[in-house]
């Protein structure tokens, strides 16, 4: 996704450069754990055992939506607002991590929740790294 | 915003009577907040002293987006996140309690940040109420 | 939702008096209509007969989430943006009247989907007298 | 995003070939361009001459919010919603269009806006493609 350090390269606050790259890779990681989950909420939606499956999805689109605020959030560079970009890090890091573990329990009967449950890893990892990067 | 009441009561989980309310108040703060920050931001962006308000729009977006995820994270009754809702309520308190403080410095002048100030009040303090309930 | 009023009239570029009316209850019922979805779909999650409401499922969601962004798009006054406006409009009008079709089907049997029908079929009448207003 | 391609070759009702690599084409431009966007918006708050930007960040967030539904409601397999995906794939290559046009007039003195019109153009094409794959 290069596209993201293209954009955060050329922003008049250009943040520096070795946060640049934790940035850029938090912001990806959010945004492929978004499309994830949201993704692995419909394919589980789509199983003959969906009725066992209905914690998997509501924790799938909680993720989905918290990843996708927090990308938003991680992109703006004007104006400094560090107590709520901590304070959604911090949530999406445990969204992140509740997803996974939720995930995990199916991942031996369906890869959807295999393939997720790797994207919800990273992105818990990412937010971890971003947060101690950022103090 | 009584399609809440209505929506939560017809739930197969349905919260009990004293935490619906709470959780419905919550929810129509949380969209009145990101309605209102919403239009702040654009108004903001309309007004001659714009580059006066870059942190206001840049809050407000911010506090917009984690509102409306809340909206969604609260709305849902099915299963147990309650670690993923908590991490919530509490970016969204903070992300309030920043914008509000910020908005208010405009408020005298700008009757847009007034109203929106009082909107971020309303909904820090029901974050505060649902975070108190819900333990 | 007097909010949605209020910010409007505190905008720099207020719309015209007529305008604006139309546009606070479109707005107000964008947000209804998407969190009655949100609500319906994890409701119907929640069902024993979550097998039979999958495609309920699915058209909620995609129905909250359009509608979602079309709040956003009708709270931002700054600058001229017709053809996405109008097409973002016509977006909405045929999520609501989809979501509306499908609910009713459920409705006899699910109160949640006969309160998210009634809220998808004035979302959609709001998108549609909103449409024919700026022409 | 190799992700989007693995989530939907285990979704249980998996598109066929031909038309999954041009969804998950889809798919990555519409969320490089939602970046894009919310990026160049927040770029272009930042700049001295903001004032002649606002038509540009106004454009850029609406086109993020479009754009950004739009990733979700291609991303749901389950079910059939033909008409509001349609709708939604219109109503995105609408605001790409209206949102390059927008950039590509700044391109020259703001490298973002450049980056960005050309996230949209992309965008744009693979929405089309994609519209006439569905018919």
């Amino acid at each position: 996704m290069s596209h993201i350090i293209s954009m955060l390269k050329t922003h008049p606050n250009k943040p520096n450069d070795p946060d640049l790259q934790k940035l850029a890779d938090c912001i990806a990681a959010c945004f492929e754990c978004a499309q994830s989950c949201t993704a692995c909420a419909d394919a589980c939606l789509a199983e003959d055992m969906v009725a066992e499956l209905r914690l998997c999805i509501r924790t799938n689109l909680d993720c989905a939506d918290i990843c996708n605020a927090t990308v938003n959030v991680l992109t703006r560079q004007t104006g400094q607002n560090p107590s709520a970009v901590k304070a959604m890090l911090e949530a999406c890091r445990t969204a992140c991590q509740q997803c996974a573990t939720e995930c995990e329990k199916h991942a031996v009967m369906h890869e959807h929740c295999q393939v997720c449950a790797e994207a919800c890893r990273r992105c818990e990892k990412a937010c971890a790294l971003l947060l101690a990067a950022i103090g």
